[in-house]
């Protein structure tokens, strides 16, 4: 594959790689400058941003570029799932350095693009430029009914707290991918969720549709960091039952609940129910497991409880970039 | 100043700095999956992303932090400006090594609350995490009336091509950046542009309300690099006239043309205007300069004509980060 010149190639490139994804409500996207987008007037707009950044968030050396092209873009999307939203267009901010704008930019957009249609998000436009490392900032932009957003704060003491799929599982992907020398072809459970997490946008969508989720967010560093997030918005404590937690399937019980409580990246949906809404709930919701895990408290601690009873403060310990460890 | 701990302290900084700039329009900002926005049913919305790299778009020594916040999101805005739009809101994403989550972050979103003031763009959320250099992703959502957007495409043979303000004079200003051991107070004209360009929003908006600019863009690679993305996106060429251009003030002509020609980070608009709709431009549009600088024409060459009538090809010489130079 010829190697871009410059900017303007690399740009053509992306340009070539989303040409058959457009939609009529993007009136403008790639090559001016900005989009132009036709939003739908009883609704409100939802807007969020993340880095994924070579070295913090993956390994340059290790991930896949269809891997790293869908992940960026499929944790964004997981915002939106986490409001209950729809996703409608992004941006794609990327720094390359120069010997990757050839094979490892067209791996990068299939995967960015396989994510695209899957989720109905177009790409509307971005910004790239030389850099030492792969630096990627993706915004998406989505909608949600007026009203009908689920936001953190909306937890109340009572509720009942639940997660969907299993915890800990993309840690475990993260963990082997480390390790082997080459992936194993296709991918098993624990590698394919590190690698490409499915946003809960359906469950989202219909957990806010039929207002079951007082409080909602996606898990991205923890459980035992986004848990206290989610109850410091709403001001109110948890208690987590270790016995009732979605593990992965590991022989070694402390570790797959070490993984369920502190593992990163798995964006599964974090949400509370009122008590008498519960019974509305299904055990599975289109093939995604739904468990409750514990309940929302007076108070502001966070609690573990284990399968005797007793309970322990439970502090964060999953993934913060700017921690001192 | 207390450092910052964790990723938590340093959200808190940006919420502090930005408290006081709340508006209606934001639901949701700081502090949930993604934001939430109301926008106005019978407006279009404008997205746009821009990269503002330590190393490749800032010098980390010799930028002072507050002009880095200005011109990180000032140089967004003016995308914003250069579609005749309104901006609304912005995403910071922020990179940033642990030593500058002190004084340094202080200053830097010092500068950039008073860009966001200025031009009434608020905070609306953003993404933080730690990086070896400093790397800054902005994200702009701007409004504008139905069918009053100016893109690049709509230039036609026969428009006169105009530029605001003066040209070169940014450049002019990052050279005695990197020339001077310290910076004059207060700042003289040509470091003023280069550190805190002003996004040309009140002209961008009156000429789109005025239907009086058939394409626009804005002025940020340089007028050699820029003006032939204008007239690829409409289909034709132009000739500039070299003696007409609103050069910076320097004794050697020769330097100040080079300048103007090639010279980047200007952010001033450059817009065709029918001939017949010429008379209804001022020279002057709220203090800034508007000047006819050339023509739309037949053909895709973009030509440089000298005072004496001879024209030569202008080949593209201002800022590509992909360039191998």
């Amino acid at each position: 594959m010829r190697k871009p010149r410059n900017e303007h190639d690399v740009v053509q490139s992306i340009e070539r790689a989303f040409r058959s994804t457009r939609s009529s409500r993007l009136t403008v996207s790639l090559g001016d400058d900005t989009a132009l987008w036709r939003g739908s007037g009883h609704k409100q707009t939802l807007l969020t941003c993340d880095w994924f950044l070579e070295g913090t968030h993956f390994l340059g050396q290790k991930h896949p570029p269809d891997a790293i092209g869908w992940k960026c873009l499929a944790r964004a999307v997981s915002d939106i799932a986490a409001m209950g939203g729809k996703p409608a267009c992004f941006l794609l901010s990327l720094a390359l350095p120069d010997r990757l704008a050839g094979r490892w930019l067209t791996g990068f957009l299939g995967g960015l693009r396989r994510v695209s249609r899957a989720t109905a998000c177009e790409l509307a436009g971005g910004d790239t430029t030389r850099g030492e490392h792969i630096l990627i900032g993706i915004t998406v932009l989505g909608e949600v009914a007026r009203r009908q957003a689920v936001l953190r704060s909306g937890a109340r003491p009572g509720d009942l707290v639940y997660a969907s799929g299993t915890l800990g599982e993309a840690e475990l992907g993260l963990e082997q991918l480390r390790r082997l020398p080459t992936l194993p072809r296709p991918p098993n459970a624990a590698l394919r969720k590190h690698l490409y997490p499915e946003p809960r946008l359906a469950l989202g969508q219909w957990l806010a549709e039929k207002r079951l989720a007082t409080a909602m967010m996606d898990l991205s560093d923890g459980l035992s960091s986004d848990i206290p997030r989610l109850c410091a918005a709403s001001g109110v404590g948890a208690t987590i039952d270790s016995s009732l937690l979605p593990l992965a399937s590991l022989k070694d019980r402390r570790r797959a609940l070490a993984l369920a409580l502190h593992g990163g990246d798995d964006y599964e949906l974090l949400f509370t129910v009122r008590p008498g809404k519960a019974a509305l709930l299904p055990g599975e919701f289109r093939g995604v497991q739904l468990t409750r895990i514990g309940k929302i408290t007076h108070g502001r601690k966070i609690l573990l409880q284990d399968a005797k009873g007793g309970a322990t403060l439970l502090g964060p310990g999953g993934w913060d970039p700017f921690r001192t460890s």
